[in-house]
């Protein structure tokens, strides 16, 4: 396996200093636009990875770096703006594709807090039948959230549900991260993106819907020691994934923003700095979002100043084999002293980054395969998981009180 | 009198259409960065208007644009980072100079909170001895806040009190703006750089010192419907010019933002976004506040969608000529629907425009005269206010209830 990491930022140099514990690929292209920070991801992590200098909006100059590296697997790991021209150079550099976010949605033009428009990864999608006919494989959304949250929907409703009801992605954390007024621990463009999108929600009688953006708060109730985090919908796309192979009533995602977060982020839409589209500025043209993200940390570099534990996971609400009601709460926590302890990255990065290095290793051993447009939960979720305890980031799952009558589905 | 104005923004258009009703100067150059605007500003406003392009941010651009046309008078109507090279420009071709707002402050390096460090106008009154030598006046602070509001300072202190306790400038607005989540109604960039700043306060035992931002809210009672608005300290030239002409205890400036303009403010500072120092965005070098700018409306182009009133005034407490306790508010206030339907400027930026123009034809007839740096409270205050009447827009001046025990002085 020759393997093409795009993106050296946070959650490319964690795969680095993942991968590079485990023998299963023969190299690893680390390609970011600026070459010194491809470099230092690379730095320290021995000879099987090599730095490069990439421009990831170009599918033609994606596709030249596979070609020019014998690459069979490449790893996307930069904002979602990307995804595009860089599952085209893999396609047609016959390479297979990995990412961890899916190509961006469109509001509906005239309902956009009811109707879906574009949808996230429908770009994608529309291109599986040629992915099939060549025999290639773009396995979508495999970080940690969509990813690991989508291999646990696929683990409850084959091992522990008869008959799923609900399944709802909640994310929680109580990080705090020392010395800064506001220093998020994720991308703020992406968490821009998905936060003021218009949340999308799959019901079976329904299909894909759409709510106002922080829609149907709810308290959820995080393990470890995380605790109670008001929770509200956003748009990810483990709600585009998930029905497509995985049998539910109605699906959906929760982010655990806090009131704070929540308001920054309206701030910024009611001032249109979350725009992407550039606007002129004193003769030059920049995008308002990345003058955002130009002005606050770099999340990936906070490792040092953050504390507490980040959770992942996914909550099913069903039938359990027996056929009575069951509720339960499958996650993943990462404890930011750990991760910096042991890896030298924070915590949210770490946990995203995780997830496509073990995918990659199933990869490479056939435990996983598969051909076409595919998500996490397409493939069968046991290995994965068992794999995730090998890397010595164990998944755990709560039984939890039920929390209403269950429908019938 | 041949007049360069500098700046053909909201305020510098609006002075335009007020002075083209006047006979009182025989040429207005009026000269911004983008000549399209400057040529706007002066279209159909008669032959004594000239257009002309300048780099403000050079004083020897402006005094050759001074020596070019013979000017005598350079009113500044751009934003206040400009002042100094405006300022020196005007000394040293010979001009006399008025502005609205003066150089601009550095906070205390330890102590930002309690005492000041480089205050508002610290650098024009530097040269006031050299502007004094020249025979040369600088009128600085003479828009509607500074500028009216310390006329009214002057005014109260010569006619209606024998003892003044405490001055403090009041603004407030009920201005809407239709289809805009959020519009200022006046320049972005100075509403920031004034709102988080730390508001100086003067007190005859202590002279000036620093509070945290948004400090002491209290409700004031605006008039003419506009009712009660929560007002908050601010930084504003008044505190500073004030006390160098007027006798009083105290002067504060208090500013009417609301909750929610209070919270983008916040919320702006928290992301670092109110930075006036550039920072790289993919290649280019941006200040993060002229990004907020250029993502907002222009507040000179809202004036058909905004509706209500804007009020500016100076509250005085004292003993009035009889000994007794005294307590007035003298206020002027533009109604948005009269200042479009008169003038097509909206409300805000005509209050500030109509002031430096009343005082340049007072500095023509010579009813004012003055040689160094001085703020509008230094020159007599009658003759403002009667000829501020003659233009169409007349100021008002309430008794009130006393709010408090008088301290003696």
């Amino acid at each position: 396996m020759r393997v093409l990491l795009v993106g050296a930022g946070g959650v490319g140099s964690a795969a680095v200093a993942i991968a590079a514990r485990r023998s299963f690929f023969e190299t690893m292209v680390v390609a970011d636009h600026d070459p010194d920070r491809a470099e230092r991801a690379v730095t320290g992590h021995g000879d099987r990875f090599v730095a490069a200098q990439v421009d990831a909006s170009s599918a033609d100059a994606v596709a030249a770096l596979c070609r020019e590296h014998r690459i069979t697997h490449v790893l996307n790991a930069v904002d979602p703006r990307f995804v595009m021209p860089i599952f085209d150079g893999a396609f047609a550099a016959g390479a297979d594709y990995l990412d961890m976010a899916m190509s961006l949605s469109q509001p509906h033009p005239s309902r956009p807090y009811a109707e879906t428009g574009v949808m996230l990864g429908d770009e994608q999608f529309a291109r599986s039948d040629a992915w099939s006919a060549d025999g290639r494989l773009a396995l979508c959304g495999i970080g940690v959230e969509p990813g690991l949250s989508d291999v646990f929907a696929r683990y409850a409703a084959d091992e522990l549900f008869s008959e799923v009801d609900e399944i709802g992605v909640r994310d929680g954390a109580n990080l705090t991260v020392d010395g800064y007024d506001f220093a998020p621990s994720f991308s703020i463009w992406t968490t821009i993106e998905e936060c003021l999108n218009p949340p999308v929600v799959w019901e079976r009688d329904r299909g894909w819907y759409t709510t106002e953006p922080f829609s149907e708060p709810e308290v959820f109730h995080f393990p470890e020691g995380i605790g109670p985090v008001e929770c509200v919908n956003v748009e990810h796309e483990e709600v585009l994934l998930i029905p497509r192979w995985v049998r539910a009533r109605r699906v959906t995602f929760k982010y655990g923003l806090g009131d704070e977060f929540i308001d920054v982020l309206r701030t910024l839409h009611k001032l249109g700095l979350d725009a992407v589209s550039p606007v002129g500025v004193r003769g030059v043209d920049v995008s308002p979002r990345d003058v955002v993200a130009a002005c606050l940390p770099d999340p990936a570099t906070l490792g040092d100043r953050m504390r507490g534990k980040t959770c992942a996971g996914t909550w099913v609400r069903g039938l359990g084999p027996d056929g009575q009601p069951r509720e339960v709460y499958l996650y993943h926590v990462v404890d930011n002293e750990w991760s910096m302890r042991e890896y030298g990255h924070q915590a949210v990065v770490w946990q995203t980054a995780v997830n496509p290095v073990v995918a990659l290793e199933l990869l490479a051993t056939g435990a996983w395969s598969g051909v076409g447009v595919l998500g996490p939960e397409a493939l069968p979720p046991t290995p994965f998981l068992d794999l995730l305890v090998d890397y010595g980031s164990p998944w755990g799952m709560e039984e939890r009180p039920l929390t209403s009558a269950v429908t019938a589905t």
